[in-house]
């Protein structure tokens, strides 16, 4: 088997040998960007995990827009979640935000986004999709085509900045307000250092929380389809489970 | 997107619902058997992940048993980890043993279980195989032909009990025996409980470790392939990076 730590093919050269260059340090992983300026919109922001992400993003004091295909629905979910949340129609969403999080269902994953694509040109979209199918045995992953959501939005955006993160949140704990801290990491994962950046300095905002960038989006299938397994650890531990990486 | 814990088609019915029957009560989760007299076989136990495991379990009381294809590079191993452990011939390996971790290369999954079809009847297998390629922008998944390792373990030994387990372990850390604990999660797969709670209790041998069961085998491809995200996590944060399982 393969161990985390022994990567033959991808270790770095040794830094005394002879002819290598002089590399310049590399920069703190923890250096993270001033997000608070940014707007951020909720695509599916009517949705359990739209919602309970808005909410806890607003709460930390960022500049929320939730979207939905019906702008009148968006504008009652945003006055229930309060803390400043407005609420537009998906396309408007898109327009005005900085940061779009995609957290609508699999099943409408590829047709909002397409729709979309002249609104979400330029920005940083984060993708927190989770393609499952459900049966009696549980939920169980789904492969797109694409390989994962986020490399079928990277597919269908390509003037788009397409990262993933948000996958394992508890919707029931982002949705509580007598829950001060949510104490899991997010993994982020994306292909320019800069824009996964971004998204972990918003994943710190929310108390508990630290955005961990865990590799490129060709890396993204196996984070968006285990939360089949969170969903077994829940039924079984009757917990609402997240993940905490550990020795970082 | 599917939070983990909004999941419609796997929900329990509503206990108190007129016609349902009485339900016993569930099993507490963290009821697990003693293991401490089962003999474990590590297969591949001369690699890092191999003898980084029957090392730690080793040191922690349990009867190991390491596998190789030439009994000499077993005994060698073995003598070199103390704490008891044995080396001997796969096959023999496979025979002495109850439970049997199947810690060998991907490259040779296949042919290796195979080839043990006969002494791993009967036996509880646990396969810690991360099917991964390497290439210049570093890990990445591969997906066997029946879904994962773990899968096509199962689908070889149609005789054994086969689990998926001991997948996100660092071989530094285990191989330090600087390193008193290793906070971190086990992830365990399997279709039958009293399997999977075997496997959980062996882990939770480990000092800082807990066994922790994460669904059927169906689901075992994204534990194993996560892998491929710790290296990037390890890479950015020189880090040697576990999983813990919150709220659970």
């Amino acid at each position: 088997m393969t161990s985390a730590d022994s990567t033959p093919s991808t270790a770095p050269a040794a830094s005394g040998a002879p002819g290598t260059a002089a590399k310049a340090p590399a920069k703190d992983p923890w250096d993270l960007p001033d997000v608070s300026g940014l707007v951020v919109g909720v695509l599916g922001g009517t949705g359990d995990q739209g919602r309970g992400l808005a909410y806890r993003l607003a709460r930390a004091g960022q500049k929320v827009i939730i979207g939905s295909r019906v702008a009148e629905r968006a504008r009652t979910a945003a006055a229930e979640l309060g803390n400043g949340v407005e609420g537009l129609e998906n396309a408007e969403c898109a327009r005005s935000s900085d940061v779009v999080i995609v957290a609508v269902p699999w099943e409408g994953h590829a047709k909002t986004i397409e729709a979309l694509k002249g609104e979400l040109a330029g920005k940083l979209v984060v993708d927190c999709v989770n393609p499952l199918g459900f049966d009696k045995k549980g939920a169980y992953a789904i492969t797109p085509e694409e390989g994962s959501a986020a490399e079928q939005a990277a597919a269908l955006l390509p003037e788009s900045r397409v990262t993933a993160a948000f996958h394992h949140l508890s919707a029931v704990l982002l949705q509580d307000p007598a829950v001060e801290r949510i104490d899991t990491d997010v993994m982020v994962l994306g292909e320019a250092r800069a824009d996964t950046d971004i998204v972990q300095a918003l994943a710190a905002r929310i108390p508990g929380m630290r955005g961990i960038f865990a590799g490129r989006l060709r890396n993204a299938h196996q984070v968006e389809s285990l939360v089949a397994n969170l969903i077994s650890v829940n039924r079984r531990y009757k917990a609402h489970a997240g993940l905490r990486v550990t020795d970082v």
